[in-house]
């Protein structure tokens, strides 16, 4: 937060598409520079990010200095009729987001749409919300450019295929949802 | 949670344009008696009503059982060109929302769409989000419904009339945003 030359601070450039999730779980598009005060005010300590391009460097580099680290579940968008979400990225993505040792985190893919809708869709299963509201959620942020293809992924996710380890898990998770939706690691 | 025939749990019934705003505090529309599970999953302990009409004899009943107490800031809503939101409603239902002694609160008006999306305006702009931003939030509940009337109502309100006990404000709220948007009540 910066003082300007007038003395008063300038305003918070906040995340585009940004919401809070859940207790330490957020959800954005990509972010931009200018955002960066917004990502300490928050204490993100991970960003999860669902797309397979390369981090962009400055990125890198200011994360490094800010002791946030990165966790890339590399996913192609919902395009049809070829191009699917494959579903172990996404189980493997909401073990990194069900692990409070990453809390605060971040999901974002570019426009924090539908790879991001999809990851907070299979979530949203996991703790037992109905499909009207699953898609309530996901049109929220997707708008015109909602894909029936991102919520029939959503709608058939096996929860199930998610492992998890019962000590890391997030307080809010209720034990029901974990016995209904999830998979535990007993090792 | 009601388990059903099958041995299955039933999906839970979210509220209608729900979400959570930041911790301790969500938004949504007028509850209905299929929520009661999920207000009491979110461990909601004050409803805060933003209309005149009286509450509905039934969710006062279903409250009073299970230790939820009603905190009403009758608004008008925005009805161009004669009715306007009484700017002094909101700032006592900031007092309300900022006290940590009600949360988990929930804030509501029917659709969740236009009074509580100013409250909740108001309240990003007291955590100094620029409006593009507060903006943003207030469409994504409002979509097509939204309402010009809203938007120049969160920004002409003066978040300094909004005076608080500093002991009581919530821990995420930063020390910045309550010396530049805030009054304290030194008393």
């Amino acid at each position: 937060l910066a003082e300007n030359p007038n003395g008063l601070y300038e305003h918070i450039e906040v995340l585009e598409n940004f919401a809070m999730v859940a207790p330490g779980i957020y959800r954005s598009s990509f972010p931009k520079k200018k955002n960066y005060q917004f990502l300490k005010r928050l204490k993100i300590k991970t960003i999860l990010f669902l797309a397979h391009e390369e981090y962009p460097d400055a990125h890198v580099e200011w994360m490094s200095q800010n002791g946030l680290q990165l966790r890339q579940h590399g996913v192609s968008g919902n395009k049809e009729p070829f191009v699917e979400i494959e579903p172990q990225v996404i189980v493997n993505a909401l073990v990194t987001l069900l692990d409070v040792r990453n809390h605060p985190v971040l999901i974002h893919c570019n426009k924090g749409k539908h790879r991001t809708g999809c990851l907070v869709g299979c979530l949203r299963k996991i703790m037992r919300w109905c499909k009207t509201s699953i898609f309530e959620e996901y049109r929220r942020f997707a708008g015109i450019k909602a894909r029936r293809a991102d919520q029939e992924f959503i709608e058939l996710f096996e929860t199930r295929k998610v492992t998890v380890l019962a000590e890391h898990l997030p307080t809010w998770l209720y034990d029901e949802w974990i016995e209904q939706s999830l998979t535990l690691d007993k090792s």
